[in-house]
């Protein structure tokens, strides 16, 4: 069994059989994980991570918890799998959970196995619902790899794989640091944002236009936190166009921003809200679309064409219930708020006033972003975009920098995301900012 | 939790929270699960149900096998989850397991969390392989629902989708009863489809063609066996133009045609295999792509563009690993040879002579079809091709009298399938056969 497998042998069969996402395949030297617990795990060399990436931004509980890991073990007792028109019970729970915590107007989920088929479901619901095709979505976004949500995504790993789907439209969404409207202050930057995507709707038709899509909070390409008044904005824009509005919460809910979904934050509401990740930590694979009520009116008797084998997967739902609960029962979301507060802005202030290399932080919740520049003035970044190879050497340095002194960073571009399991404590919150600390005076050698 | 709800509770939840895949959401009706055990499930007022489904023909070793239980209830322990660049022993072993019993050519495996995303990077792989855009896919073929697979797929569920990603070039496969090709003999056929597929490749430029993709046996739209010397013979047309073959294995691999692959059937080696369902039966969702030195090589130094959150998810491997180890030590792929020959083969041949709606039956392993009609001579089927409401009643009555005889049936256009758990007993599936020969009285009823 591969429990018996030295770590050298995990490796070499890793390099042997398993292809991997996003990277070349040759010489890739990874890390093999032994286990884990809590906001740490280990490799077969005894070797200690302290983990600020909470592995791909999914494990809001961190490792290995042990009532989810009880939850499972329960479940699989119980009924692991079940096609999805037959009713379960613990699907049937999940659902009427998660429409307890969605905003009042979304009370039916539709579940899929992950975030990208959430999105692609998604664009799918709005399509059929306004009878339209496009579908506006921002640069600067991830939503998927599939070929429905590569094409909705706008950072470079949509480029290898086009032409793909059409009817996507893009733009730019709100960002003060590095703004496409040249605007001075936060309410400028949502004033011309929105003035922007209003001028974009007029140009392409608005009864040509499905859907907007944004992640509340961008997440992998920047921890961009809309500016105020932004959401509000593009929820008045979708009402007055009978747009639908879908707000992409696979990374930014289920505690990530301190709430059960971003959209609280602001108090906005969408049409569709997609899920994935936080919702059960990723221990069983899990995602879908909260759906409003009007939406799910469309399909009351007109069939709805989508679907999956594993639509509401026993296992993983329970999974769900469990991760709901233990939200409730550690106060997970009023944790979150707390470290953000008394750590996180605090102690990531202090290490932008100490380094030369940290040109902005920004964030909320357990979701932030150090913006790594050359110089603080022209906030030059410190690799380029989309950097690779020796480009991105300096950004390598950093993240070795990390590894070395015990944390597994989230890096992306010039940048590197603090984004731990959102039950990291105040002690081991600090542990890692001490730790970036000392890689951040790496990333200065490379200042200009 | 939601092991207290009685099964009204759970269709009252399952009615208001759960969206549903494939269908219009009011007036439902589901059957409600309470256990599950090998080839039988039981609804909340203790009905028996032999599951002659395999659900979404995914159960491939029954409901609730004791020692898949205990491999999730033991990964569950030692690691739920990790990031893909994050070396895993379950991962690993997995994928070394699966090389092993494919063609000797294909060594690598992307994983996924499901079939659809399988055929959708499959795709991606052979068109980034070649430097080609075009697919050739087959009508009566299904390869999942996300845009790019749906794209791919060639039976009604992809119209309400369409528009949809475009350079899908679709052919017509072997299908002896009701050929497209016009022939006499199944050798005749094989010989025309192949003539059929040369000609398109002709006029659509071999050098503009990437993937020829087809489900090794094609399942939901009609368990269609291809005919001796077809697999062969596209295998020869891929090498003479560099095109990739693609199997979707996603329902044919793993037992149900009581091979490892389909393709070992014929002695036929792809480049690409897709997998899901049968790999681990469901019990956590799990699919992948199985991958050629060759291709496999094109993205030794070329990053590959695509990914996911659950890309080789330990607690999905782990479930493959027991999976693979059950099929060898309960000998599985010789009980399903033995089924067909010794069961389904003799069993379901009484039943077409016995009764005058059943027009033909076909398959191989644990994998039938009996194509219902009005009359044998003429072939009119007994429903028209995706006929619904009273248009379909035949077959709904039949499915009715399946359900009330006890046996849950997967039904499809004017078909029904013969896909129990590869695990089923002799006798258990002699009693399903007796079920459906009364229910076939019922279709008997609507012939002419």
């Amino acid at each position: 069994m591969s429990e018996s497998l030295s770590g050298e042998q995990v490796v070499d069969l890793d390099d042997a059989h398993v292809f991997h996402s996003w990277s070349a395949q040759a010489n890739r030297n990874p890390i093999a994980i032994e286990k884990a617990a809590g906001s740490y795990f280990w490799d077969y060399d005894g070797k200690r991570y302290l983990d600020f990436s909470s592995q791909l931004v999914n494990l809001n509980l961190g490792h290995q918890h042990p009532t989810m890991v009880e939850a499972i073990k329960r479940q699989a007792e119980i009924l692991c799998t079940v096609a999805p028109p037959i009713a379960n019970a613990a699907r049937s729970e999940l659902a009427r959970r998660i429409s307890e915590v969605a905003p009042a107007a979304l009370n039916k989920v539709f579940f899929t196995n992950g975030g990208a088929e959430a999105n692609e479901n998604a664009v799918r619901l709005a399509r059929l619902h306004t009878g339209r095709q496009k579908v506006m979505a921002a640069y600067r976004s991830y939503h998927g790899a599939t070929a429905g949500a590569i094409a909705l995504t706008g950072d470079p790993r949509r480029w290898p794989n086009e032409p793909g789907v059409g009817s996507t439209v893009r733009y730019w969404g709100p960002y003060p640091y590095r703004s496409a409207f040249h605007s001075d202050s936060p309410e400028q930057e949502t004033e011309r944002a929105l003035q922007h995507l209003r001028d974009l709707i007029a140009f392409e038709g608005p009864q040509t236009i499905a859907a907007i899509v944004l992640e509340t909070v961008v997440g992998t390409n920047g921890i961009l936190v809309p500016t105020d008044g932004y959401l509000a904005g593009v929820r008045e824009l979708c009402n007055e166009h009978g747009i639908v509005m879908i707000a992409d919460e696979v990374m930014s809910g289920f505690g990530r921003c301190g709430e059960w979904f971003a959209v609280d934050h602001w108090g906005v509401e969408p049409d569709l809200i997609t899920f994935a990740k936080g919702i059960n930590s990723g221990y069983v694979p899990l995602g879908g679309v909260v759906i409003s009520d009007e939406i799910a009116a469309t399909f009351a008797t007109r069939p709805f064409p989508g679907g999956l084998t594993y639509s509401g997967h026993p296992l993983a739902c329970a999974t769900g219930i469990a991760s709901m609960d233990i939200f409730v029962e550690e106060n997970v979301l009023d944790g979150v708020r707390s470290l953000a507060t008394d750590v996180f802005a605090p102690g990531l202030a202090e290490l932008a006033d100490k380094h030369p290399s940290v040109g902005e932080v920004r964030g909320l919740g357990a979701f932030w972003a150090l913006e790594l520049v050359k110089d603080k003035q022209t906030r030059e970044p410190l690799v380029p975009y989309n950097a690779s190879g020796a480009d991105a050497a300096p950004m390598g340095a950093f993240a070795k920098a990390c590894k070395d002194g015990g944390l597994f960073p989230f890096v992306h571009f010039n940048r590197t995301h603090v984004v731990p399991p959102c039950t990291i404590t105040p002690a081991e919150a600090k542990e890692g900012l001490a730790i970036l600390d000392e890689a951040l005076s790496t990333a200065d050698t490379f200042c200009s």
